[in-house]
């Protein structure tokens, strides 16, 4: 990258003003071991790793605005990180330089019920807020895979998806309000406990899934919803992956009816994933499954959605339907279908998790088209995800007798061809997980060079150094990419 | 305007460029009384008006691409329009130079069903949407009081809240997709029909609400819903406006339930309505009135709703109830609330319609406070609009005897002062009109320094040589206020 020569190293002198920022034990910097957890997300293999100078551990947002105005002082990189749950590589300080690691800014600070809205710090785990509110009974409508450790601040800066989010909608639905530190180091307050405002562009909206690029989130204002008092799962049982993945797109426009989640999973994710949680579920002879959950305030409500929904998997070739009607059966159904990245992750390290996107009633085409791809290039790619939002993760897997060399250059090809397939049908590189390192550079095969160039302004208006997460979301103009 | 000196004036060889982009027959040019009508937006009075130098009605996306060209080969200003129904000035040419008229792109271009997308041109009339829809059993849920005559690209272009936006939210959660023209004369495509799409910034979102500054919209993509098959309103009546509005932030906190809409009407603003379109309510001795709407799938659920509804005012001081359970009895009641600006327009060109956005819970203070502003200044302010999200319209009205010069100036403290307290109570300018030309010099008053320049650096990035839609959301950080 051209412009990393133009940052400057972290001194000891650097280290020295930030100790007197954010207090000695809070600053990491001579030793390796601790440095290295900081050095990658949830990406196996080392191909997006990358080692911090410093780490820093601040409290306050007084703090984070002194860290930025160093940083920016002296022209050196800094990198936001939350839970270090990503999946694209978006917390890795690919320049060096300093990490903010915001899981000291933990607190919930106000509830608001009269408003419906909750204000918390950026390092709050995402399940807790749930937690939290149960025994108020309101609930924030996030529902990511990995709730039970990311935080809140790394699901602002993605913009996560998740498990809810066609009834409910992604992340930014439930953001109104951010106090954000800018580049500079400046503190603004964007949105509030508002319900519209058009006083000026969105930068709310736009700071949702910037990624860490464009400003560090200090507070958060969350819009909250009465806690559904009923819910149901239906987990759907289909004998080939081309039945049930036709029925996806057509529960909602032929039923009108919309579940809170439709959820996709081929047989080798399942098998995948109970083996890796040793649980069993009764699946050994399908080909594929399908997850719907419906929930809402009467139980009646919910129970006639998933009779009816359940009546069309039935007729639309479903084998068998399992409901699962109570807090634990639920929570069984669901820990599986959350355990499938994981169980590939301790699979194999040489993989690629994908994120693809396209018009939910392109999901049928789209996995017959991976499925071809596979079959192709002789990889596994196994596919779940999302599918009610049109929503994919497919993962593609490295056969084991491989060399890395073909490995890396078959990988190439396969993105490509998935990506130039994404383009003709209108789909798009990321969904849910984000650009971050390990996609920037194939957004060039998914979206216009104009597109890149606005993306581009919009960082040199925020960040005319270029120092807030560098090396994110697009390439630099003249920055060789070599695909 | 410090750069408007540097903006060129159209020459009659633009006139003759523009005219072999657009035909001979869609340029407006020399005839001043239809001119005119291109000079204003429905603010009533003269303070927001200014007359364009030409006219272009292109009818292709390329059309509108060359005359940006053209435009930015030759710094003149564009302001691009649709039905001029705006309440901020915003499609007001207030640097002259060219008017791009969008009336004549107005085909809707596709229903695509199984994906419940439409797009459609930004000159189709928001109303025209539905009514194509309904056959289809598909709805579009913008529901902007201006509906009959609004163009949905001015609905896209300043983020339309409306009737609807308690229970489906505001436009921006139903635009997928843009087709945008840059002011560089650039073609980009943004989303598409995507459900979630994290692949680089949300310039959708940015666009939202964008008022025209930093690009031109000619395709917008929406997104459907299934078109409810039931729906009932609820006119409360109570004894006076405290009552009344005490109830709205409670509806939904204390019920659990989610009308469609909860609209406020003072009693004067019911009156003039009423008297404006020869209509009568049973209203006259009410203090103020709520109009809640409820709809869903099915007829029972939608009766649950209302009639828990009705109880909770009843209890909390509704006087009278009445039921609109049938489409024309709902039109008519609704047409009264729709008729509210107009009455107020006819009454007297010597007023402010402010647009006030709170948090919900906030909406008592707030009315009670203007009720005091009203008084202390001796000036009536009459209130209405969509309390249920915590937009308030309030017409700062003068009283006829007034000089002008004492209304101009009163005006100016008047709004100094609501303002100030707006950023108090975490409220901002405005919930759904937009700042356009006329609320950007109070927006120092609402938000922070360091909010403004982040916008400016925006509009830098996309228009570097600020050509389009000038004038708007902010002032220029060398420009002199006078405020």
């Amino acid at each position: 990258m051209s412009k990393t020569t133009q940052y400057r190293r972290v001194t000891s002198d650097i280290i020295c003003e930030l100790t007197s920022i954010c207090g000695a034990g809070y600053v990491i910097h001579d030793q390796p071991e601790k440095l290295e957890s900081y050095s990658h997300d949830e990406i196996p293999g080392k191909a997006y790793r990358s080692m911090p100078e410093v780490v820093v551990r601040p409290r306050t947002t007084a703090e984070v605005a002194a860290i930025m105005k160093l940083a920016n002082r002296e022209r050196i990189p800094v990198t936001p990180r939350g839970a270090g749950s990503g999946l694209s590589g978006g917390a890795v300080p690919v320049s060096g330089g300093i990490v903010i690691a915001t899981d000291r800014m933990n607190s919930i600070i106000e509830l608001d019920k009269p408003n419906l809205a909750l204000v918390v710090e950026p390092g709050v785990i995402t399940n807790e807020i749930n937690e939290f509110l149960r025994e108020h009974k309101l609930f924030y409508a996030g529902y990511p895979m990995s709730g039970e450790t990311c935080f809140i601040g790394g699901n602002v800066a993605e913009n996560a998806g998740g498990g809810n989010a066609v009834k409910y909608g992604v992340t930014a639905r439930y953001v109104l309000g951010l106090e954000v530190v800018t580049p500079q180091g400046d503190i603004v307050e964007m949105g509030g406990k508002l319900l519209k405002d058009v006083t000026g562009y969105n930068l709310v909206q736009l700071m949702l899934g910037s990624e860490g690029t464009l400003g560090i989130f200090t507070k958060i204002t969350l819009r909250l919803l009465p806690l559904p008092q009923a819910r149901a799962d239906l987990l759907c049982l289909f004998p080939d992956i081309n039945t049930a993945i036709d029925v996806v797109p057509r529960i909602m426009t032929e039923t009108g009816i919309t579940p809170t989640s439709i959820e996709f999973m081929d047989s080798d994710s399942v098998a995948r994933a109970c083996n890796y949680l040793n649980e069993s579920l009764p699946v050994e002879s399908c080909g594929a499954m399908l997850l719907l959950t419906f929930d809402g305030m009467e139980q009646q409500q919910v129970e006639e959605a998933y009779i009816a929904a359940g009546k069309f998997c039935e007729a639309n070739g479903a084998t068998e339907i399992y409901v699962a009607d109570n807090p634990s059966t639920s929570e069984r159904v669901w820990r599986i279908r959350r355990g499938i990245p994981e169980a590939y992750n301790v699979y194999s390290s040489r993989q690629s998790g994908e994120d693809l996107v396209v018009p939910p009633a392109v999901i049928p085409r789209t996995v017959a088209e991976l499925k071809r791809i596979a079959s192709a290039y002789k990889v596994m790619i196994p596919c779940y995800g999302h599918a009610g939002d049109g929503n994919i993760h497919a993962r593609i897997i490295c056969p084991p007798d491989w060399t890395d060399t073909r490995w890396t250059d078959t990988l190439k090809t396969i993105l490509i061809e998935i990506y130039t397939y994404l383009r003709e049908v209108g789909g798009r590189l990321s969904g849910e997980h984000g650009i971050g390192h390990k996609r920037r550079k194939y957004m060039k095969y998914v979206v216009s060079d104009e597109y890149i160039e606005l993306l581009r302004a919009i960082k040199r208006a925020f960040d005319p150094l270029g120092i807030l997460n560098p090396g994110k979301i697009f390439e630099e103009k003249d920055e060789a990419s070599g695909l």
